[in-house]
């Protein structure tokens, strides 16, 4: 209960700031046309989205009904809609901070800007978790059965895989189009309102990284909750273990609440330490309500241990991804060297970079799991254990409102430059947004790896809460069939990555057949006579990003109930183990290589070297990066997920009915 | 002991068929002038590199000495010097065989040059077979402990390694030196002797595809005898189960010999219908023999079931190879298509192929070995099944001689071409040997994707044979300690791919700097008027080969036996199985993206758009596809299985002393 209450004191200062934002000067008129161009093109796509999953919803909603529950369906469609509204709140917001962020940076400078860039992100941030939390604790509350509650989980991994893989074809079809032809072919600059794709480019910043990313996370917090009181209930049939997640739940929104005014009210110039401080605040505070709730709910510090474990997990794998994603560290200036003897040797250093940074985060997932484990119970007591490892994934998500706020800074700083570019401001207004955007890159990259990691801890989590559910006592890679799950497993996240590169590839290619087209027949559009026309653009963007995703989305859900029924229980265990791995593999290798190949670009951009055969070269690696990082990569964290939780959802009908296959063996 | 005479017999037709090769015409002096120098430069690199070698072996032997048994240790000395025999019979024939195929070609016409570019790749396949069945035979009579046989199984692992490793690197780093400045920056053709690394290049076709491949293809012949005999001694303690894989082996010889004859007596101007009719031939008398033989010993068809399926999924595996990477087909025409757009779509689009195709052929290995544990034994009898897969991997590897006969091939042919047109023979000549070669490059194809099959499943075999051996009753993915061998094992693939790849990188830096140096310091060189410093470039291949293959070794030997050492058999197993799921998918997707970027290439040359943008596009993702299919991919085969048989071999050791770590915790 008393987490409800957290929930909701947390979206209402999210309406509070909301409504600071909108009353903040909105700039000029001109200003105020184009931010009017970014927020209809994203309200249209969010609008033609939803729609097109209310179908979805419903269709799977019936299937629920009829082999689970009416309840798990409810639960399953109530997920959807938070998961919705939380999109829709971070959206309108942070379609509303970006003119303002770039009015700000005329009028009052760096500090100002900041604040309302930040506040933006916060309102998507505190949405997120406040939704989150009220949405499990009500349906908990209401139901009491856990088993129910899981389809609230359902609901949110279904609507994060269209957000996330939909938002990141949109994304990536309008900035390809829009640097391809209008940046190479035609030599505008960034964001010149002559270029036709320009407004699909903006609202694909939102689209992409403000409502995909959110949802994403929304679903990983989701998910590791609904773990956490799954195992919970099993190492503490006294309750005390779904207290302990509530409660840690709710210290984690306060942490949050605290940080992001913290970070809010810097008077900083530097608009990385204000955010670090933010975070090092919620963090700190975190780490010690999770000492104090241990030692008082449980009388020891094991579920303390746990509970930093996953924390500081999450807090190295950003730090990692920095070193192999910034231009500070060698490996980005190694790309940058290689790229002197052409494209190929950036894309082949590139991918050796992608690859070799799968290796420390792995490791350091591997530690943090066998910590939390070990801690909380060991090989004596599995089921204390298996807890363990879900508040790894709870202790890395806790202070995910933060990390959301400051993950959905970047876009909005993004837009921002946008619009004073397009609006023509004066160039200092210009320097303050792009002080902020590039401080928005590096958290961005950060916030890739944080929900990479955390959708790895909550995936695991959720497979043991899978496993427990269907009632397995092991997933034995002995038996062939559970090996080929793991196979099967292992590749599917390789065809759902060729899929969506090729989505992206589509897209794109129909969106630079159009902006070339505009270019060739509108009359006077290059020399800035002609107005381009924005709508044609979002149009397609929006209607090939709602067309490729349906067939990824079939896959995640059909496939691991296919293996299930098929081969059975176990055999599906080892398909969510197999994916899991190959999965999150690929996934940091794409965000990471991605991340490399950008800032190699802007490494040799910034030393001069713009328009030389080197330029040329990074800027293939970065194109190549662009699908990588903010397509195919990120739908990678949704996938492992989403399996999972089909899984966990669907156990019971799974363990009843599973394995006809194998019965014809037999 | 009929296995280790029909094995003489074999290496007696290999010496046969290599003394007839040596009797045929040489050509010109200028012809044996440039084949001397591939023969100097590849015998070079092949002592060189076993000089290094030796040093390691008799470190490893000492280790296994100390820690398992001196016999042990005497097999697997055995095993590397049997694999280095098989090499160096192997280059010897192809060095001579190549200047020959071209004279044929010159005085006989196609089929003459078929028949002794086949013989030559003939020599080679019978040594690998002949050699392996020879000496597990020879080891389990002498011996007659199987434990100690596996030694003989890591000593041809570990030669594997280097020469896959190695002669990866050999291979592309002079292919790249000598495409990117010869024919790149200084327009010359392939092959044109005034580009200083030329000889080199040729050289490398030898060290990869001849000795890297026959290497790799011994290992998985010997691997997988020594796991179906393991495991078939489990199965029928009476020995009926050992007698079948050595009678199998024994007919595998005897139809690979029958084949070799068939194909090399073709009188078809088609060298591909000539090729496939050998193939057929043999698999037919497999099958046949495999039928006769599971009868008369086990009086069932169960073991046949599984040995076909074996066979079956190995030519399936190839035809799926085929259709992603041959211009015949839709994959390579899109990858073409998309080059239109510039060198990031040729990337994206290569990759995306690349991804889809791990789908297929994992699905195939699945349904194999889903049958051969089935038919065999099922979960009634897990021992049986286990052996079943064995067999699988056996039926797959009967035909391993005629198999390695029809991929060596390849590379004589290639360097015929290639010494055709530096003798400047007449243009009638290279037709015949591009056709050659042409044919050489689709059966290089499959048999990179036989080679990745066979690995998958005699990795499967030792890894079940290693289970057994350590006395493991489950790998069970519920135990976080195995989870977490899962993941380093799933990581692994990703940081060999990552190293082998930047040792190209660097290697291919170096021989790109010293080509460069050649035409800017050797005065006349381009005008032909002066002779190129070849062995220069062969000698920067050589040391670059050998320094960079370390690290990689040391990590395939290392890793299994610190996560054993730290974290127990069960652990290990763990990491086996990730190592091999993501392995198998590496493998896969690097060798038909390579593959399918090297055939868009070409497919763009042959519609004359050579010097177009276009083709700009194709050559930059053929450049990344070279280390993808010559170097880091084929390496993955060699990783999976050596780790597994570094596992099998130290079993005793680890079951003993494993899991120190895990000691701590309780």
């Amino acid at each position: 209960m008393i987490s409800i209450v957290v929930g909701l004191i947390a979206l209402a200062v999210a309406l509070m700031l909301s409504s600071a934002i909108g009353k903040a000067p909105a700039g000029t008129a001109r200003m105020q046309e184009i931010a009017g161009y970014i927020h209809e093109g994203a309200m249209a796509f969010l609008f033609r989205e939803y729609k097109a999953l209310s179908a979805f919803v419903i269709v799977v909603a019936i299937v629920i009904s009829m082999f689970l529950s009416p309840l798990t369906a409810v639960c399953f469609v109530a997920g959807a809609v938070f998961s919705v509204c939380a999109g829709y709140i971070g959206m309108t917001v942070a379609t509303k901070a970006n003119v303002r962020t770039a009015a700000a940076a005329q009028h009052g400078g760096m500090p100002e800007a900041l604040k309302i860039a930040f506040s933006g992100g916060a309102v998507m941030g505190l949405g997120v978790v406040g939704l989150g939390i009220v949405g499990v604790a009500a349906a908990y509350m209401l139901f009491g059965n856990i088993d129910i509650v899981t389809g609230f989980g359902l609901g949110a991994s279904s609507i994060a895989l269209f957000a996330r893989v939909g938002g990141g074809i949109y994304t990536k079809a309008a900035d390809v189009g829009a640097d391809l032809v209008g940046k190479v072919e035609e030599g505008l600059p960034e964001d010149d309102p002559r270029n036709p794709a320009t407004i699909a480019d903006n609202v694909g910043d939102n689209v992409g990284d403000v409502a995909g990313m959110g949802a994403d996370l929304f679903e990983s917090y989701v998910g590791a909750i609904i773990s956490a009181i799954t195992l919970g209930a099993v190492a503490y049939p006294g309750g005390e273990g779904i207290m302990f997640v509530f409660e840690l739940a709710f210290a984690g929104i306060i942490a949050s609440l605290i940080g992001v005014f913290y970070a809010r009210s810097s008077k900083s110039t530097n608009p990385q330490a204000a955010l670090n401080h933010g975070t090092y605040v919620g963090g700190v505070i975190v780490i010690a309500a999770a000492y104090y709730l241990s030692t008082s709910i449980f009388g020891n510090t094991a579920a303390f241990v746990a509970i930093a474990s996953g924390l500081v997990v999450g807090l190295l794998i950003g730090k990692i991804t920095e070193i192999y994603t910034s231009a500070d560290y060698a490996s980005v200036k190694k790309i940058a060297e290689q790229s002197e003897t052409g494209p190929a040797t950036t894309i082949i250093s590139g991918l050796a970079v992608g690859m070799y940074s799968t290796f420390l985060p792995m490791i350091f997932i591997c530690v943090g799991v066998i910590l939390a484990f070990f801690t909380m119970g060991g090989a004596k007591d599995a089921g204390m254990g298996l807890f363990g490892i879900s508040l790894a994934a709870v202790g890395m998500l806790s202070t995910t409102g933060l990390t959301v706020a400051v993950d959905a800074y970047g876009p909005i700083a993004d837009n921002a430059g946008g619009i004073a570019e397009m609006s023509e401001l004066p160039p200092e207004v210009r320097e303050i947004t792009d002080t902020l955007d590039s401080v928005g890159n590096t958290t961005a990259a950060i916030g890739k790896g944080f929900a990479i990691g955390s959708a790895a801890l909550t995936a695991l989590a959720l497979f043991s809460a899978y496993a427990h559910t269907v009632g397995l006592k092991a997933i034995d890679l002995l038996n062939p069939v559970t090996l080929i799950g793991l196979f099967i497993g292992a590749t599917l996240p390789f065809v759902f990555g060729a899929m969506t590169m090729e989505s992206v590839g589509k897209a794109a290619y129909q969106m630079i057949e159009e902006v070339r087209r505009q270019f060739h027949e509108i009359p006077g559009l290059l020399e800035g006579k002609a107005k381009a026309d924005y709508q044609k653009c979002v149009d397609i963007s929006t209607a090939a990003a709602l067309h490729e995703m349906i067939m990824p989305g079939v896959i995640a859900i059909v496939a691991p109930l296919l293996v299930g029924f098929l081969f059975g229980t176990e055999a599906l265990g080892g398909l969510i183990g197999g994916s899991l791995a190959s999965g999150v593999l690929v996934a940091i290798l794409m965000a990471n290589a991605g991340g490399a190949w950008d800032n190699a670009k802007k490494f040799v951009e910034a030393s001069g070297r713009k328009h030389t055969p080197v330029h040329d070269a990074t800027v293939v690696g970065d194109t190549v990066g662009d699908p990588f990082k903010d397509t195919s990569g990120p739908a990678m964290n949704i996938l492992i997920k989403l399996m999972t939780i089909v899984s966990l959802v669907f156990a019971p009908v799974l363990a009843a009915n599973g394995g006809i296959l194998l019965g014809l063996f037999k």
